[in-house]
Order: C-alpha cells, then structure tokens, then sequence
C-alpha cells in the first residue's frame, strides 16, 4: 500500500520545499489540520487515519529513481543540485501531535499537529489530507449508520459491503478499517480482514444462485461446502419463493440476505417463514443500497433485520462526499525564538491562528458537556482533559500506536459520551466549541 | 500499486470459488460489466481503467501467506485441501473483450466481457469493479468540466487539483490518470505523472506566502528559483493588491492564481493590472471549490481565466459520487455445449442477458448517430462498427495496450463524435440505444 510514497503528493510541495532550501528559509512551522464546518448533517466527526498518518511521516524517504524523476520535470530546471541532495537524505525530523485515532471532534479543532523545520512540515500536507481525509469521511459516515442501525434496544450490526464502489482497491481497504472503527461488526474486503485484523464477512452473489438449474440446487450445494457457515441470498427470483426454499432444505443454516425489493414487508414475511421452521436463530441480512436514513426507517417499521450490509453509500459518503479538512500553516519561529502567528484570511472561512490544545469538559453525567479551543502552551482550563498529545517526537514514534481493535473500541466509547442532541442523523448539532481567552487575545477578535 | 492483489476483493467471490471447486461446477461462464442509467445529469459515461483491468487480471496470483491466511478463516474450516492447491495455482486462462479505453458507452452496453470458466470469470469481480468505476466515474466527471472550460472559441485547460480529498493516495492516482483521460492537461499529482507520464503542475500554496513576512519578498524569493515557472498565489490577503504587487516585481511571470473571493470579477481586475504591465501572457489560473456548473457560469460572464484548476468535486464526482456499475453473469455454457441464458431478476431494473456486442452506427456527418445492442455472435448490422475488441486471449495479452497520452486521444476523438445534445451537463440524454432483433429474440421481451 505504500511504496512510492514520495511522489505520491502534488507537486506544489515540492516546488516550496526547493524554494525553501535555496532561500536558506529557516523556520520552524506549525502546521494543523483540520476540518472546516460539514454543510450537511453531520454533528460530530471522528478523527481516524492517524496509524496511516505515523507510518507515512516516519518512513517518508525519497529515493535515487524518484529524486531522478524530479530532477527531469521542467519545472526543476533552475533549481541548483543540493535540493535534491536534501531530499535523498530527507528524514522526518519533528514533532507531532494528534487526537487519538477515534477520538470525536467538531469543526476548527485541530486533530493533527506538525511542528518541525518548514520544509518537513510543508511536504506532508497532500498525503497526510489524502489518508485522512478517506479515512475520516467513511468513520464518521459509518458512526452514523451504525447509530441508525442500533436504535431501540435490540442490537443490530452493520457490515462494510461497499468495496465494489469504493474509489480503487485501496480506497476499499481503507474505508473497510474506518467503517470498522465507526462500528461495523466487519467487512467483506479480505484484503482488510488481513492487513488490519477485521472481522470478514461474505457467502454468496446473484451470480451462485444463477449458474445452477434452480435455486433449492445452488442453496444445498452451497451449504454441502459450508454447512456451518451457510448465508442463502433469496431474492435471485423471488424473495419469498426463496425462503420458503431455503427452509425445505431441513438444514440449519445461519441466516439469509434479501437485496432487493420492499425490505421492510419482506423481511416480516421472510422472518415469519423461518420461524414456522424453527429457524428462529437464522438471521435476516439485508442489502442494497442501504444508508443512515433508509435503516432508520426500516427500524421504525420494525423490519425483522438482524444485520444490514452496507456499501456504496458509506464508502463514498454519498450524502457529503468530503470534508473541507485541511492542513494549515498557523505559526512560524526564527532562529532567534520570535514567534509570528499564522493565518490564511480567505472569504467566507475562518481560520484561527496558533499553536492549539483543545480542551474537552465533562457535564456530572459523564457526557462531553463542550471543547475549549485554546494555546497549546496555556494551562488547561479546570476538569478539562487536553486531547492532543505527542505521538512523533523528534522524528522518532513517542509510544506505540494501538490496533484497529483497540482504536474502534475508544471510538465506540468516545460516541456513547456524546450528548444526544448530536446523535440525529438529520441535523447538524455540534458540540458548544469556545475559544479561550488566552487564544482570543492572540486572535484579536471573538469568531462568529 | 498492486501489491496483494488477489486479497483485494469480497470475501464472497472466494467462497463461492470454493463451491464452484468443490461441487465441480464445470461451466464456462460469461459475465458482463455494465453501468444501470445514471440518475443525474450525465448523457455519456468514458469507459477508463482498461490498462489497469488487464494488468490485474493477467497478473492475478495466489500466494502461499495469502492462502494460509485464507485457509485459517474460520469460513473456510470446510473446505476441503484441493481448492487452496487450486488457488496456489489460479492463472486466468479465459478471455475478456473489450470497448477500447477511453470509448464512449452509455446505460446496458458491456464495456469488458470476460468469458472463462466459473471459477476464474467469478474471483475477478470486485477488483475489476472497483479499479474501473473509480476510473469510469471520474474520467466521466472531467470530460463534464473539461466540456464546460471550452464553451465558445477560446481553448481553456483544465488541471487535476484533487489529489488531498482524493479516496487516499492511490485513489489521487488514479482519479489523475481519469482526469487526464477525461481531457485535463495534467495534474497536480507527480505520482501520477511518474507512473502515467501526465503533465504535473504546481507552484506555491497560501502556506509559503503566509511564511514570508510580506507578499512581496514571497513572491520575489519565488521567482529567483523558478525564474522560468514562476505562478504566484495572489489571494492569501486581498487579490487585487496580490495582482499589483505581482507586476510591481517587474519579471516576466508565467501566471498568477485565485483561489477564493468572487472569481468573475477579480479575474476581470486582475487581468486589467497585468496587461497594463505588458504581462498580457501571464495566464490567470483560477481554483477553489470548481466544478462544470460554476465554471459555465463564469464563462459565459466572460471571465478572463485561462486555466482551471479543479479538485474535490472533480474526484470524487460530487454531484454523482458512485456509478451504478456492475459485474453480472448473461450466459453459462456447459461442456457439452449447451447455452443457457441468465439474467437476475431484480425489481427497478432490466438486465439484458447473452453474451453481447455493441455496434456504433454513425450519421452522415460523423457523428454518433445510435448504438445497437446486439448477441456476440450476430452479423454485425450494416455500416456499424462493433464496439467490444478481444485484449485477453486464452489467458494471454491479445495484442498490446495503448499508453495514457494514446488513451486520451482516442477519447477527445470520441467525446468529439458526440451529438450536441449529448453535451448540456445540466440533463441527462443519452445516445439512441436499440437492441438488435437477434437478441431481442433471446431476451424475450421489449425493454422499456
């Protein structure tokens, strides 16, 4: 997944990162990254991508061929041969500060933090937005389905189905690994399963059930393979029709998958024949073309459904397919120790200057009560819990990084303390952000 | 790129794979890949990731760890020893037809056939879909923004800018490549450039002009690297005191960019104060959040903009961000040479089966005038050319493939033949589609 790393940004960075070294510009940058307000529906977004984000910065090397590569473009043409000298010995040499992968944020809150030499910081922009960006969107969308999926008391799992329509095989494996730390019980992308210890989920397509001469044939010599892993897709002809074949088969199989048609009234006629048959364990899989709002739906009608396989809708986050994340320079330091605070005044957007912290308070409850933007170098505010901490010092990884799993379940833990008020999937209720007076007063003006 | 291929799909191909192996399913299959109508505003798509579908395809191997990593999914605990020999041995022995790269196609009509046995036709699946719809989606997209760019005389370029919200960084090369395919001149991405040898651009972000301590000096320190290339970013404090500071450095600078205020009327200012300074080749570069609709807008205000460099909307498609594309079985062929026909049932949708040709037909002035969905096997009708080509022969590359420039001037050709009512971005119609009789025979009904 991750050869060739070097190039893989636009080109701007370099050109900078030349510009830079020939000036002799010896300043040390902070960069953030960050999301600027979503324009639909979404109250909360969770910060995922950072593994990605570690693996990148520490093995970002640029090697003789890439170098060469660069050296040819036209646009090197003036540059003078020790830039390229300096990329050959390039090594990540600052520090870095994140939110903890899952970690709930909200907008202007900074969940990356890069302070190093400005040419180190200014080349890891492209990739950094690039693996975060896809990573985020798809945690945040699936966080979202998940809830839909699990409202009420019954528990309902959600399993990533959307590889097929995710942007190339690793954009598939990508959103697989956030869907999952959103909350999906799983995916159907092997390569996933592997690289990142997920649960795998999958039997059988149309296709099965198709090249046999009837569907009570394709139904038994699946199950004669996999007698204990058997889920039958019924709706190739019909959906009821299916069930009632998949019954006759006197077999104990573990459920069935309806991925067309009214979910709703099919998946009570379906369950009621599975019932009548004992199979009151077998569970009801729906699919296509399922999101947040159909589920949500669904539930309220009490569709019988056990699990919901999900895909093209929140692999692309169909509803808001990106984020305005970005990766903001927002202070510089000279040689001599003076600082000079940073900040892009484009129309329409707001962006604060500074070296960050957010701060995160707890209402009696337990839940997040709001977040305190302030100086990374300020005191935290009373009971409030700074959620950036250090995970590259000096270039060098500071602590390990945890798992998926345990990266999924902080998530999972992170969302049961939002308020509810954020938890409806059609609005858009952040969670009261302040700034603090010591970020106000570098400001020099309160933001709207 | 393609490092673990085989991995890189839903677990479902593979455990039907077992079944097909186990139950000695000894059938040749032929499966389609298709695109249902899309639902918005798009009256063509460009068939795009060929190159890449061969390649997998042709290079698609099991190794020894991807197998044990299989075997110990507790799914396939029943499967017997003989299919993971079979795995350790898969070579794809079939053959596979295809619409050249960079064809035009429309809803129903099967851009890449592939015919083989079960077994193999069925494990390609999911990595077909996946690498081409990205490709398919965003190609499609550029040729919509490429279109708008060029309303009227004036030749105007359009650049990938997307690489940061691209679906991760092989997505942003991928999504490069459509791009260019699509008609950009070239990207922003220098991965791409290396892999696809495409045009790449960039210059400076608001981060090196924030990093000085006034626009001047920026731009000044510049130019002295790229005195050859130099475009500067005029916006990050007010752009028309950006533009006048650009000419008061008294170079001949290649082009200044805009990247956010109203661009119609800072592009009209902007270009006043460079001709006024004899900078009346410096192009105007504008980007921020483009897509077709507000690039026509701007044109047709008569905006003095030379290039566009388009990003987010461009790669992930926004206003369409998936293709309804898919992989569907249309004919088995037993060993005794018996046909049968398949088509998936589905509601909503029509799924043509048999093994099929396209076959263009042109009106006297060139142009597309209507396509004729026909079998594989019928005659072609009168002055039609057929669409699908063989590239895959017995398992083997059946002649070579063109590289990305050859690409993407068949498609600039092609979008060229297309009729002007093909070409409004704002509806949706497609070129006149008729099945032949032949097939209608077979099929059985009339489509609506």
């Amino acid at each position: 997944m991750f050869a060739d790393n070097c190039l893989k940004t636009d080109l701007y960075e370099l050109t900078m990162a030349a510009g830079y070294y020939q000036n002799k510009v010896d300043l040390r940058a902070v960069f953030e990254l960050f999301c600027y307000k979503a324009p639909l529906n979404r109250s909360y977004f969770v910060a995922c991508g950072l593994e990605q984000a570690v693996n990148y910065i520490l093995s970002l090397r640029f090697s003789g061929q890439d170098v060469d590569f660069l050296r040819n473009q036209p646009v090197f043409r003036t540059v003078k041969p020790g830039f390229f000298e300096y990329l050959r010995n390039f090594r990540f040499s600052g520090n870095v500060w994140a939110m903890k992968e899952g970690e709930i944020f909200f907008p202007n809150e900074p969940i990356i933090q890069v302070e190093a030499p400005i040419i180190e910081a200014q080349i890891l922009e492209t990739y950094l937005l690039s693996i975060v960006h896809i990573q985020t969107l798809t945690a945040t969308k699936a966080c979202r389905v998940v809830q839909a999926a699990n409202r009420g008391r019954k528990k309902r799992g959600v399993v990533d189905f959307g590889s097929r329509r995710a942007h190339g095989p690793e954009a598939a494996a990508l959103a697989a690994r956030a869907a999952y730390i959103g909350g999906c019980i799983g995916t159907s992308n092997v390569y996933a399963g592997k690289m990142f210890n997920i649960p795998v989920f999958g039997t059988m397509a149309h296709s099965w059930v198709s090249a046999f001469d009837n569907e009570e044939e394709a139904f038994l010599k699946y199950y004669e393979v996999f007698p204990e892993n058997t889920v039958l897709l019924i709706d190739t002809y019909d959906t009821v029709k299916g069930a009632k074949k998949a019954v006759k088969l006197e077999k104990d199989i573990n459920g069935v998958r309806l991925d067309s048609g009214d979910i709703e009234v099919l998946s009570k006629k379906v369950r009621k024949i599975l019932n009548k048959c004992k199979l009151n364990n077998a569970k009801i899989i729906a699919s296509g073309n399922l999101n947040e709002y159909k589920i949500e739906k669904l539930i309220k009608k009490k569709a019988p459904i056990d699990i919901f396989g999900v895909g093209t809708d929140m692999v692309t986050s169909r509803d808001l397919p990106s984020l305005d994340l970005v990766y903001k320079l927002v202070q510089i330091e000279d040689k001599d120790s003076n600082i000079k605070f940073k900040a892009k005044r484009s129309k329409g957007k707001v962006m604060i200057p500074a070296k960050k912290q957010v701060f995160r308070k707890y209402a009696r409850n337990g839940l997040f009560a709001k977040d305190i933007i302030g100086l990374f170098s300020q005191e935290a505010p009373r009971d409030a819990q700074p959620l950036l901490t250090q995970v590259i010092k000096d270039g060098q990884l500071a602590g390990g990084l945890p798992n998926t799993a345990t990266v999924r379940n902080y998530a999972q833990k992170r969302l049961s303390l939002l308020p509810k008020s954020c938890c409806n999937v059609h609005h858009s209720r952040y969670l009261k952000t302040v700034f603090s007076k010591e970020l106000k007063l570098i400001w020099g003006q309160r933001p709207s």
